[in-house]
């Protein structure tokens, strides 16, 4: 087991990278910057597209969202094999290799954003006849998708500059988003108790309110994510360490992992 | 754009690969054999954890499973670590690079099956004080869980085999759990129906027995992914690739894709 460690220290075990395999690798960069700049505005306008699809029980821009997940999925696709491509053609090492690991890891966060919004979509579109998403309810959702996406937007600015202080910005946000979850789950708890009959449809639309906040708040997590990774860029630190020393610094939340 | 082909053709820009590189690459090859398979068996084995504490409404065994899912973090680090440096340093090629690549992406869905998991313990953990899973939908979780789990010990003997057919077995299964999931949930209709007042515990208890349907339906959709990496190993067909052949062949299903 090698660890993390390779990809910092020169462990005198580097391959000798030609000036051209450099230049090359330089060139690598650049569009891997561009492909993943793509990749996230297109996972960010999924999210504000499904809450929108919500926000007005539009079960057409709903499937807008389904299907749009495609080109998230081709893109991951995409980026994947560039990546490889360059850790196999121009043998990157330390600094280098880690920038092309995170990418790979990166565009799994974006994928999972994806389907997240795609869920909230799926939910929207599956609504029973005549049912729609609690008014009440409307402004939670909107403020933590809002913040997820200036979220993303702030992360992949720090992605670009290699700006490992991001990470407390995110964790900041996703702190916010969490306890506007939080409060969103006692007002329903409140239009739940005053209920009078206990019927099927009505059930099935609390379930999905549940859902979606869930969604939204694992949206925070995997953004969270990104935050990590964009850190392990700038610093060499991997993502298990800084999630332990935080463990260690803060009591466990109640929050689900997924879903 | 380089696509999945340079991985399954040669395209005339291979560097070469020294007969010492070519050793070491079969040493590591079987070393992340090992490693998968035992990560594997982790995540198969919480799931069987997580239904059981379901079953008993057991919170302590809930919490095992919780704290268990650091250790397939930890091994996801351990693996990636070495695919990227098997990759830098044996400089694997077309079908070997591909091998790589895919493990890199199957412990992917071993990961998230371990999250899933940890989201069935943790709606276990947090069930109201003298509030216990619905008799009646043991039976269905059960069956669900235990499909899964035959599932993952099916594509792991393929990838051991390298045997591309795994992937006809996997869907059959996977359309059994979504039948099973789908029974369930009609029973649940049922139980609903039946209920007189509309009491906060008990539709928290439904939303559960919803989500951990969901749960282990969308732990199916994983392991089809890991079917799917198998048979990308065996034959350098893509997942997406595949994906679409399938989607034309077949209407799409009502089931969500996360959580």
């Amino acid at each position: 087991m090698k660890g993390m460690r390779w990809m910092s220290e020169n462990n005198g075990e580097d391959k000798k990278q030609s000036s051209l395999q450099r230049y090359l690798y330089a060139a690598d960069k650049e569009r891997l910057r561009t492909l993943l700049e793509e990749m996230s505005q297109i996972a960010a306008a999924s999210i504000e597209t499904a809450v929108g699809a919500l926000r007005s029980g539009d079960a057409v821009l709903a499937e807008k969202v389904i299907e749009g997940d495609d080109l998230i999925d081709e893109k991951e696709e995409q980026i994947d094999q560039e990546c490889l491509y360059s850790i196999a053609m121009r043998q990157p090492m330390r600094e280098d290799l880690r920038f092309v690991y995170s990418v790979m890891k990166i565009i799994v966060d974006l994928e999972r954003i994806g389907d997240q919004s795609v869920n909230i979509a799926m939910n929207v579109r599956d609504l029973p006849e005549g049912i729609t998403f609690p008014e009440e309810m409307i402004p939670f959702v909107e403020k933590m998708a809002e913040e997820n996406i200036k979220m993303i937007g702030e992360v992949m600015q720090a992605f670009a500059g290699e700006d490992e202080t991001v990470i407390c910005t995110a964790r900041e946000r996703r702190k916010l988003i969490k306890e506007t979850r939080s409060n969103a789950v006692s007002m329903l708890d409140k239009i739940i108790a005053s209920e009078k009959a206990c019927e099927n449809d009505r059930m099935r639309l609390f379930c999905t309110v549940i859902l979606t906040l869930r969604h939204l708040s694992r949206i925070s997590d995997h953004v969270l994510n990104l935050a990590e990774r964009v850190s392990f860029i700038a610093t060499g630190i991997s993502p298990l360490t800084l999630k332990r020393a935080q463990e260690k610094s803060q009591p466990k939340t109640l929050f689900d992992k997924e879903g």
